[in-house]
């Protein structure tokens, strides 16, 4: 980013703009803690002169990329020095970065008139962005290296195979969020399905445990056949309180995460960048407008130049005069439209920044979100099984405490018709 | 049931037995090692020749209770020289007792003229069984003390509250089997229902887990979810499983536990039972009829000799000659069947004694056999639970691997659209 910043704006300003104005710039950079050690450092004042004083573009060419170079660096230390870790941006950061930007970008143009440089970098334009082509233009470093984050690497629109109408990578990004969202409702279904099984099969324990078969079982038998009967009873409470749980604690929520207003924000982002891009076509259509019309005027002037070589008058010389004015003022009007075209890219670029880290935060979230209410799941899973075994327990006891001797002294005792012995007959 | 032998044996027989037969009768019960020291302490050989001098019935009475009771006590000591506890009666043991009583009955059948005793225990007839009167006649102790055992307490036939048909004690034991069969089968009916539950319900979880939903996810979250839903499937197969043994380990044992062979038997038993009870009324008839033939006789008798005192003729001489030896006859009439109807009450009281100890271990065994497979039941169920916890720990696993930076990582490189950033545009 501030190698396409530097690349540009010094290209466009060091060739014409005096000493005072390059120390200007340093002033400008130290004022917003860019590059103050890095003057002390590398210099760039004297090199800036010696460079202003040098005649061969090539030799330009190089310094200005060293100069722009040194200044990346030192804005990766001043990010270094604030987030005390690898350089990466973070929002803020960027944000100050953009602000120097403008600053610059304004300051050149109150200062100095833009001119075309000689040995500019040979640029790429798809779908009216501009993009260096491969090889050409100083080398562009990622905004956050090793990180795969999504603002390095959705610049270009995606072709569609079948050759139809090309997706913005910002579309990309979007749809990822909408999927996302769907992958979550589709999970909390799942879970609604787990939680009506669960019911189902407590609904079916509950009432097997009503069942009145083998009720007329006596004794110990009896007591422990009673208590299994129960288990199924209290196994039943086990997967009914499962079955609550995961409602309350994984489907519920899984549902609710991200509300309907979510679809709305991604519409804003969508739109917001949309905008941009529509803008940016209209102001790349401008640009040529005015190259046109430049063309046109220069070509004017000449022939009117031509004529004055024939024969002389004063008529001409009015000609001529009007027509170099208007050729000045065509040259403004490209340089204006083309600023225009500039400010609007850069407006984008940010928005792009700025947008698709937000995103990345949001999916952050969501798989954080997703992996903790997941874990609840399996929690509630084990707790189950632990409950369940305990609802055995008292069956095993009383299944230990059955006693045929006992049992069999019970029913005697309750059914017994006599225990005198008969005894032989005699007269 | 010593007693009853004893008390009527010795009564009709010591009374007209010589000491030789005595000395016999010691023998024959040494000989079944029923009181060989019985003998030595308190000599029954001793007091029985006293007894045989002994002219008043009360005092025969003591002393014949004294030696039956003697016998009593010696055949408990043998039992519990067997085995070595406290006296109670198992099979072997009884079957010895039996054929000591029928060597004995049979001794004094084939040695002595058995005649009317003085002084008889005063008893009860139920149903044609005839029982002591409360109180009266030795005192009985139970077969088995402290056992509540089946072949104590069913002895009186059970008076219906509706004063219908009355139910003999045999049938109520008899009903407790066919009722513990149903018990047994309607468990198996249970764990049959437990099985379906069980069914059902590996069913709907491997359905599920078969479910196409959130099945875009990507990345770590992706496979985690992956895992879960096949978690799903996993804990189908843990609850297949246990149905699956819950058939072939419970609800099958349970059900063939006893075949219909077992209705069978018991059946024979009821009639072999209800054919004794038959036998043993139409003997009683016999008795009480040939008691009335005994009555006329006399009667007759008594007329006779009346006539002899009135006119002396050799007529009536021969009458009464003839009446004395009917009168003998029906007398004996009247011992022949009384022994009939005893023998035949014998064979009753064996097999009720030996059948209801016959049932009494089936009871036994069929409790401990639904014990055994209840605890099958409960060990199937913590197996289980145990299983069941094993098929979370690869989600939780899974969960704990969840990283959103690496899942953005695979995402951007799979659906990046370039990493080429802007430039301005020049001319």
């Amino acid at each position: 980013m501030c190698q396409t910043l530097y690349s540009h704006a010094f290209v466009s300003t060091f060739l014409t703009i005096p000493k005072t104005k390059i120390v200007c710039i340093v002033q400008l950079c130290s004022k917003f803690k860019l590059c103050y050690f890095s003057v002390v450092e590398v210099s760039p004042l004297a090199r800036c002169v010696q460079l202003y004083e040098a005649p061969s573009g090539q030799r330009k060419e190089v310094h200005l990329r060293y100069i722009s170079y040194t200044l990346w660096m030192c804005f990766q230390v001043s990010i270094r020095a604030e987030k005390g870790g690898s350089p990466s941006l973070n929002t803020h950061t960027l944000w100050m970065f953009f602000k120097v930007r403008f600053e610059l970008r304004n300051w050149f143009h109150k200062s100095t008139l833009i001119v075309p440089r000689r040995g500019s970098v040979a640029m790429l334009q798809v779908n009216c962005v501009t993009f260096p082509l491969p090889g050409e233009g100083p080398e562009q470093q990622l905004l956050k290296p090793n990180d795969w984050s999504y603002c390095d690497y959705f610049w270009a629109d995606k072709k569609d195979p079948q050759g139809g109408a090309c997706m913005p990578g910002f579309e990309i990004l979007l749809q990822k969020q909408l999927k996302g969202k769907q992958m979550q409702k589709e999970m909390s279904e799942f879970v609604h399905e787990r939680i009506k099984i669960e019911e189902e099969y407590a609904k079916n324990l509950s009432k097997l445990s009503l069942s009145p078969l083998a009720a007329q079982e006596e004794g110990t038998v009896g007591e422990a056949w009673i208590q299994l009967k129960k288990s199924l009873h209290d196994e039943a409470e086990v997967h009914l309180k499962f079955s609550n749980k995961l409602h309350s604690e994984v489907e519920k929520p899984m549902l609710t995460f991200r509300s309907d207003h979510f679809k709305k924000d991604l519409k804003k982002y969508d739109h917001h960048i949309a905008d941009l891009r529509k803008q940016l076509a209209s102001r790349y259509a401008g640009v040529e407008k005015a190259r046109k019309a430049l063309a046109d005027r220069q070509k004017d002037l000449e022939v009117k130049t031509q004529q004055l070589e024939v024969k002389l008058s004063n008529k001409t010389e009015e000609d001529i005069k009007k027509a170099r004015r208007k050729s000045t003022q065509a040259g403004d009007d490209l340089m204006r439209s083309l600023d225009l075209y500039n400010q609007t890219q850069s407006k984008w670029f940010e928005e792009m920044v700025t947008t698709s880290m937000e995103l990345e935060k949001l999916e952050v979230d969501r798989i954080e979100w997703i992996q903790q209410h997941l874990r609840q799941y399996t929690t509630l899973r084990h707790e189950t099984d632990m409950f369940n075994q305990s609802t055995i327990e008292n069956v095993d006891q009383l299944l230990r405490a059955v006693d045929p001797a006992k049992d069999r002294d019970l029913w005697v005792k309750e059914h017994k018709t006599g225990d005198v012995r008969p005894i032989d007959l005699d007269i």
